[in-house]
């Protein structure tokens, strides 16, 4: 051990330097250790640049977080919270003793000096996360150092720290092992989200699979977003997609038009606007944006339990009456209300899965649309654009599903971000017409899939055929998602996860040759689930379908 | 709303008498409303004896723990930090609004008055596990009172407070509704254990469903077991089994051989001495013994890893060797041990499902039987009562698997209870013999047969066929059994409840016609699995295998 240790220090001399050729080099490099053998560095999703060497360290018992000579104040205590939740996160309830004996004469990591650039910590769509850190420091061998120009990007910081830690029985401390480490990390993507429904079900899935014809749909429980939340974090992705209404149930409060929460399943199942907000909080603090979906004018026949004058009749429920003003003057109200709750840049209008007949069988709509010579899918058009006015208007710009771009894509306004989910190849038309993108393909990217495996996930390459720089700039990311038809607080967890984490690799790491192939990452991937379960993530084994049980082997790690 | 409320207070004064008249009723007698009419009593379990109003009450926003007049200090914090716990779940992360207009001239409730009447809070087998919940207290109506002989009885008068309120989003507050509530309460049995084994395949099932011939067995996380704890307290379980070290694996430090140690999964999946003792108080201050087993003479492989002489040879390896001291120099370490760690009365030395081939086609172990004038069966007698006596001398009492009982009842301790397994009708002839018994018979109560429904886990009686007063005393009780075979982080709270709960009303409430028929407590069961997921524990849905998804519904609540 102690030759183990006097190995580090020789090591960091030598990293501290490269590291230093590297801080210049603009350009991140991939190490040549990074994520090739299995056994060695197990960080998920894999960093830009990692060096590491062949020593380890021990963390003090009052292992510190030092902020001297940063920009940032964290007046609103995100980075304190971060940096104890990490802690607590390593420890993983273990009962850590420094004063054991097995730590004579090795080195203690005092503490984790974080300095950040930038004094601002407003979370937006597009800001800087990346980050940089050494451990230890080549300037205080006795701290951590991590450097970022936003806290932001010191929070992702902190989870591949935490990556870096494993309670020892044999010293009793959190090691570090491994050291030193040089990481020098961005994301690939500004837009790597996951969808949860809290209301929902998917037409095109029902068709699609047999197991989806029920009208199932659930209300998600507050600590249970919470917890998705949490678990984002530790994949480092960055947007919650909250499908908050539709056909079925209206859960959320929307002062404006209060009779829209009748929609709700019960007065168990709703949102207050506070409720709202303060998961936005919880989500901003741990760099998670939330982007707002109302879906219109199909998936809203829920809004009509409040007010019936926005169906097209009793026995034609939907979509939206697109005759009526009302209808118009109610989306504009919850956008209203929205953008006093969900401050990201964007907001998700829907617009898919439209089945319009209701309007032509109903008299007064089949009688306003011959009177302003429109036809159905006119019709399906103007209600899209009025709609994204409105949310223009609101501050917002617009994701859209795809059926908008698919049916009048040179239509829609340039602030459209087009939202993938039919197919693949969309991609490649949407950015050639200027717009930008968002993927989801339902085929490789919806979690509720349960037979598509963590591989198809994996394999899944948002920019394919997309060789135009420019172009490849206008995809902004992607998401998976995880409809609610067979989903409650019961089996998310392991529904989403490990399959979400892998399109988390894909959306962080740069595609080359270390993360590209699944082969070459499985067991890499088996330790993230691993450490998703030790911290009470319930995510599923690798093998079998989604949310399968676990198989025969040697304990979790291997 | 305001008349509902003057109707509240008009009712308390009626129950108010009520009550006391049956404060001074010794006899537990059962209210005519208590669980019959599916939407009034949702408590689960159903408490032994229950009166409720037709009024309402909020919750003030500084709603306080008050201990006047109790002879209980709390030295220990165990109540303060079961109150605070109790607020967190009972709000559900949902932001209290106390100013809401909704709560003009609301009758508020200030706080909980506690009397405990034994200042000690030492927790063990057979403690006194009654309360008695008033909501509002007759004579303090702006507070609720809770009444127990033990801080114990007083923890499940929180659970049973916490399912009477709940966030109202018209008040913006917790609400109790259908108050006034007289609740007089106290468990029919005073075992209701679970077990979760960290390290266990059983054969027995192995053999009886092929699903389970792999050998698998699974670590699980100290978070995932506080997890299960927790969990456990909602349902007023108060034993944890711990199955700690099987064949396949011995993950517990035991400092007097340290070697077995190396039996481990992986470096990452062991549990240290501390670790076992922080689990251990982590259950007493929530009202849970933690009962820990080595399972000897089978089931001990693992045993080996580090002292391969504890093996008959290197080519047959269990059960352990019963002709060398030094096996039982190690049990006798191993119980020392324990002793600082499991302050239960109870041990559990297992005894199951032993195959003594080894020790006849072992030379030295047959010439050692020879020697000693024994055959197998009388070696596997000899193995089993050494080693109750290493536990009775560390001052244990001793459980052992049934088929200890079945092979030599008679010779075994007076004090140990027999834990049945095999099938039912075990306990009869255990309590016959005068032994005490656990229930645990795995047609109907082991947690890993997927295709037992939660209304057979309803239906097991006990007492089935034991009608002498004398001998149904002798039942401690029963346990439900959660082997690793396919669990660990990713779906053992599924499988676990909600038929886990089914057993623990079974175990808790009066087995009498509002307790009886699994027909008649559906709505309150699905219910409590509901009121499970808001709390962040993933309860698998009734309908269904164990740990099912979701089917179509309207939400959870109905």
């Amino acid at each position: 051990m102690g030759k183990m240790a006097s190995e580090a220090f020789f090591v960091v001399v030598v990293v501290a330097a490269a590291a230093a050729v590297v801080l210049a080099n603009a350009l991140p490099v991939r190490s040549e250790r990074g994520g090739v053998e299995k056994d060695e560095v197990n960080i998920w999703p894999m960093p830009a640049w990692v060096s590491h060497g062949r020593g380890h360290l021990y963390m003090s018992n009052d292992f510190v977080l030092s902020t001297e000579g940063s920009g940032y104040g964290d007046a609103s205590g995100i980075l304190k919270d971060a940096f104890h939740r990490m802690l607590a996160v390593i420890k993983l309830d273990h009962v850590v003793d420094a004063n054991f004996s097995a730590l004579h004469d090795q080195p203690l990591l005092q503490g984790l000096r974080i300095v950040i650039s930038s004094p601002k910590d407003q979370l937006q769509y597009g800001i800087d996360e990346s980050y940089k850190l050494m451990v230890p420091s080549p300037e205080k061998p006795a701290y951590a150092h991590l450097v970022a120009p936003t806290v932001y990007g010191a929070l992702h910081g902190l989870q591949t720290f935490s990556q870096l830690c494993h309670f020892n029985f044999t010293s009793r401390v959190i090691k570090v092992h491994m050291s030193p480490w040089t990481i020098i990390d961005q994301p690939r993507f500004s837009y790597r989200g996951l969808l949860i429904a809290t209301s929902k079900m998917k037409d095109g899935i029902a068709v699609k699979l047999p197991i989806f014809m029920d009208t199932s749909r659930h209300y998600l429980p507050l600590p249970v977003i919470r917890k998705v939340i949490d678990s984002m974090t530790y994949a480092k992705l960055n947007v919650l997609h909250w499908h908050i209404v539709d056909t079925e149930s209206f859960p959320l409060e929307i002062p404006s038009y209060p009779k829209l929460w009748n929609g709700a399943y019960s007065t168990s199942e709703q949102y207050s606007v506070a409720d709202a907000a303060e998961i936005v909080s919880f989500a901003q603090k741990r760099g998670i944006n939330v982007l707002a979906e109302i879906d219109v004018p199909g998936h809203a026949l829920s809004w009509g339990t409040g007010y019936p004058s926005l169906w097209p009749s009793k026995d034609c429920q939907q979509p939206l009456d697109v005759s009526n003003e009302f209808t118009f003057k109610v989306i504009d109200g919850i956008l209203s209300d929205f953008s006093k709750i969900f401050k990201f840049k964007f907001v998700h209008l829907g617009g898919d899965e439209v089945d319009t007949s209701c309007w032509t069988t109903t008299p007064h709509i089949s009688k306003w649309l011959k009177k302003n010579g429109m036809n159905e899918s006119q019709a399906y058009q103007y209600f899209v654009l009025r709609a994204q006015n409105l949310a223009l208007s609101h501050g917002y710009e617009i994701v859209n599903w795809e059926e908008t771009f698919n049916n009048f894509g040179n239509k829609l306004s340039r602030k459209t971000v087009v939202h993938n989910w039919l197919g693949g190849g969309v991609a490649q038309q949407v950015v050639a017409s200027g717009l930008r993108c968002i993927v989801s393909n339902q085929d490789k990217w919806y979690l509720d899939h349960l037979d598509t495996t963590w591989q198809e996930f994996y394999a899944n390459e948002p920019l394919t055929n997309i060789t135009n720089l420019k172009q490849q700039k206008l995809v902004i990311g992607g998401e998976v998602c995880m409809w609610g038809e067979r989903i409650d607080g019961s089996d998310i967890e392991q529904t989403i996860w490990p399959r979400a984490a892998a399109a988390a690799e894909r959306l962080w790491t740069p595609y080359d040759e270390l993360a590209k192939d699944p082969r070459q990452v499985t067991g890499r991937l088996a330790h993230f689930r691993c450490l998703l379960n030790q911290r009470g993530v319930a995510a599923a084994p690798l093998a079998g379908q989604g949310r399968a049980a676990p198989e025969a082997n040697r304990g979790c790690f291997w």
